[in-house]
């Protein structure tokens, strides 16, 4: 099948197409970026030499699978036309994620440009919506962030062992920030630093309160806070939340638990140590490691992925495996790059 | 005055060293390292050669202050004798920071080596016990997280804006683990990478339990967890506790409660923007930024230092400039080495 | 067929059981380990918990093909009694890279453990050695430096443009120096940080001069220097020597004579604009940019690799397709993990 | 006395203005900077914060020394009418560091604003120059390559012991490209990444090339490049060069015609082992590590530098202090922030 990307000259952009060139199934032939268009994808990402594709400003051919890398907004007003086509689309950007417009409206500062698909689309946490992205043409990929937190706390929260008051300290590698260039970015203000930013709310809070509330029917009190660390790659959630009474339940016991609700996923771990970042480099695993904190019966869940991969491109392709009915792990076995 | 470091080899040693040379008021006169003795300082250090000193088994020649940076049990063993001839001691080990027996039997798994001085000697976090340290000789210079986490708690404890249920999520820069080697702290396995340790409890927990816990007459319920993120030196805190209704406090107030709270501590530093651990490399001070969740009416304190300094060899410089009736900032005014 | 590693603790074994992983045509049956013998390879290595191996003290099972990433001496004594059996043996240590016993004692303080085998075996520089490697049961593979040098120089010494004064600076991230810890790979003392070491000579010398030497009849006059830089991945060898003269050639002219003898090597690539490390992460490429710097008439060649794929495991890999007659880069088309 | 620093608001000007602060005899009084004019300094830089001074878009009231941290062309423009006025100028730009007007045409693309002051101003490698600094009131202070590289090899340029046949490979933090944003100092595209860069020539070449070549009848014909390595500070060049025969000199020999050569320069360090950039972290030391590579008969020197120190601010203070009659190490003395 032939796959196509848009805005390919991104972070989640140049992961897509290492990710589909070692896809069996796909030939990626388009890929378009703007400010780029005309030039060989080599010129921008020489490690994606091997593709031999040019930049083109639109999709060149036609094709049975996209994926949009483009920023929110023009996002939704470049793939609405391949979704009437029906071509398969999946949306890496924050577009289709929020199923109310309101909340689309206050976060990203704009009214939404194709409200009447946020139904029809689906939120692509594979693990969480697995049959209803089966049958779906347009996918909301998740967040970076509420990838690590949702699939850290969702068996806690659907299974009611914790109660509603959660927070959620995530800390982040720079690449999340994307390829544009900023002070925050800047290698030496990063380097040899860590800072909590966006302490008056974060985008991704909004994504980590709907999906982790249509788990249960309790109002979630959610704080969750950012932080940028000096890596590349890497997402680590540590997530708190009290336990429920009584206090019966072993670090065995929420374990078995938390595999029970993994058990057909392949990329979710239930790790027996606290799991590090990179051990994720490059893959497509989330390690979840669930613990008690047994002075404050509070419930510990460290949750890790590369943010690049299963935050955004792997779980693109995971997505759209399960859309086309492929295996779910096809072209993402591959184990981390460690060290 | 003439000093002496005693085991002057480690991390906080050497910047011990570091800020001495810089003192107008005091000679580095002696310093000690067991598996170097014999050698210049400049063979272990290549830049503190300017020192000229020789590394001794044993103190040589006499001192009027003492700086311990032995492992805990040694330390107390060490400086007991020179306490008792007056000298004026601080001691960057653990040994004098709980001042419970059990409590330092339970986390350190030995006897307390000389329990009748823990009444006798001040946990040395200059901006809560000021009064006490001017009067004492024997100081215990406190953990380099407890020092981040309490100065970003106090206020709001000491106030009684906050309830009991506290969450502490620590981040900390490498060379908090000292200059001894073991695989967590190798180049390859840190770099590009984040993990959570001590999951099960980590002995600074003890003495922020102590130094909060005596701020105010309420249990608190502290959940306390630490990160190892790849940079060198800083610890940033990110603290979480519900504010206490009716919640009428403006994050103005909060500022201002907390400007007032260290109105007479020149290292504390509220700030307006959350800080970054870059924004202390290399100096003494702590900084600050207390802010209200609004969505949750959560209080949230971001805190750094650099762990080296503030949270080791400058706090032990700073008290002794109290002990001894200096400025509690001589040879400390330094600005931070940015980037 | 069935594979086995000895001594998969380190770095270059674990990089050898992840590419083993993906090769189509290889299980990997077999790993073992001294310290780590009866554990399962997950506990060492979690990022291998997929090939659920348990590690033992020898081969377990008969095996078709052997990595050995024992240090040298051990790893001969390891190797012969499998050669003498017929299987395959690519040996990653320094045992059979030199032909000189002479050489081989000065360099590594110990004599040659079997000496006989040192015509038998051959250097493991697939790009230079192809047919003789296809004949082989013997690989001595190359070391990492060494790989990304000759790789870099080979075209120009083979083809007589550049005269015999020839010096390589090296620069190397840290996971070249292993899993062993020391100071010079302790986190604290290698980030923000860069040093010469081994000014007396590196062991990797004399098999560049070798493998050079072997080229021409010119006897060159190598400096060879190496530095460690604060990253776990990546070589960069920048290697400058004088042009013979007539000074006719242009970049051009030397870019097409590099390309020209580099014409069946799939993973070395001449770049057209300076190469980086960052653009080889995780892969088999070694990228050359041969340049003159017209002020001086001096060859100026950048070369770059991953230290652990190129330079050790995937490079072994390559030798091992060579050897049982698969395609040179069956499990190697993988992309560069970028950023 | 009242000192100013025109553009304040790069990396060079913050380091200025901490290295000022604690200088005794300096006030500083006046910032200036273009996009931040009006601003409070601790906006750009929190960690300046105690200067408590607003950036003004001109100096502002009579300063008695002037630092000028603005791009070439801008700073020479921006100095003479201070300089006429008989006002002690530093200038950290390039203008007045090359001599000749067709030199800086060709590496700066813009004819020489002031092409009169070439001869009036001293380039203010203060090792070299001491004397015609202390009668100057323009200096060109050295770029941060050229004062790692020519501190290292000027010895033996003068001394005669090495041909003219120069090879220095420099290795540098990231900081020296300033703070403009770039690709090539976005975090995520420097971490984990060595790169050459410049291959057609550094601006940095003339300086040395003037310089080194100012020491020595001979020609030289010297090849300088340089790389950009993963940290934020440092630089260290490794310089190589034939011996003159007879090779009869030691590296004792040498080591004492180092030594001796800078025996009045309190910032030249001979180390005895080769020296790291993080021993120089924060200070204004320049250490030099000569030694012989016996196989080869060539002379290789180390030499590291904190690049925004003894490459940049550093430097100028101490300048000054010569230009003032000042002990040249006031405000200097400090020692490197290790690790």
């Amino acid at each position: 099948m032939n796959a196509g990307i848009i805005n390919v000259t991104g972070y989640a952009g140049c992961e897509l197409a290492r990710i589909l060139y070692q896809h069996p199934e796909i030939n990626l032939t388009t890929v378009t970026g703007r400010s780029s268009a005309g030039e060989n994808l080599a010129e921008v990402f020489p490690h994606l030499a091997n593709l031999n594709l040019t930049i083109t400003p639109e999709l060149d051919g036609s094709v049975d699978v996209v994926f949009s890398a483009l920023p929110h907004k023009a996002s939704a007003e470049a793939v609405i036309p391949l979704v009437e086509q029906g071509i398969k689309t999946i949306d890496i950007s924050a577009d289709f994620r929020l199923k109310s417009t309101e909340e689309y409206s206050q976060w990203y500062g704009v009214d939404h440009p194709a409200p009447s698909y946020l139904n029809k689309s689906v939120y692509g946490l594979t693990e969480i919506h697995r049959q209803e992205i089966l049958h779906s043409t347009l996918i909301a990929n998740p967040g970076c962030y509420p990838t690590s937190a949702i699939l850290g706390l969702a068996p806690a929260v659907s299974l009611g062992i914790i109660s509603e008051d959660i927070i959620i300290d995530s800390k982040s590698g720079v690449s999340g920030a994307g390829r544009s260039l900023a002070l925050t970015t800047h290698y030496s203000e990063v380097n040899e630093n860590v800072m909590a930013y966006s302490l008056e709310g974060h985008r991704h809070l909004p994504e980590i309160v709907q999906e982790l509330g249509g788990l249960t029917d309790t109002n979630l009190n959610i704080t969750f806070l950012t932080h940028l660390i000096p890596m590349t790659r890497g997402i680590l959630s540590s997530c708190y939340a009290p336990l429920k009474a009584p206090y019966d339940k072993t670090n065995t016991d929420i374990r078995e638990l938390y595999q029970e609700f993994y058990k057909d996923s392949p990329f979710v771990q239930i790790t027996e140590h606290p799991p590090q970042t990179k051990q994720t480099l490059g893959n497509n695993n989330c390690l979840v490691f669930p613990t008690i904190d047994k002075r404050t019966n509070r419930l510990i869940v460290i949750s890790c992925i590369d943010n690049l991969v299963k935050g955004a491109a792997g779980m693109a392709v995971q997505n759209m495996n399960v859309m086309l009915g492929w295996p779910e792990d096809l072209a993402l076995k591959t184990l981390a790059v460690y060290p």
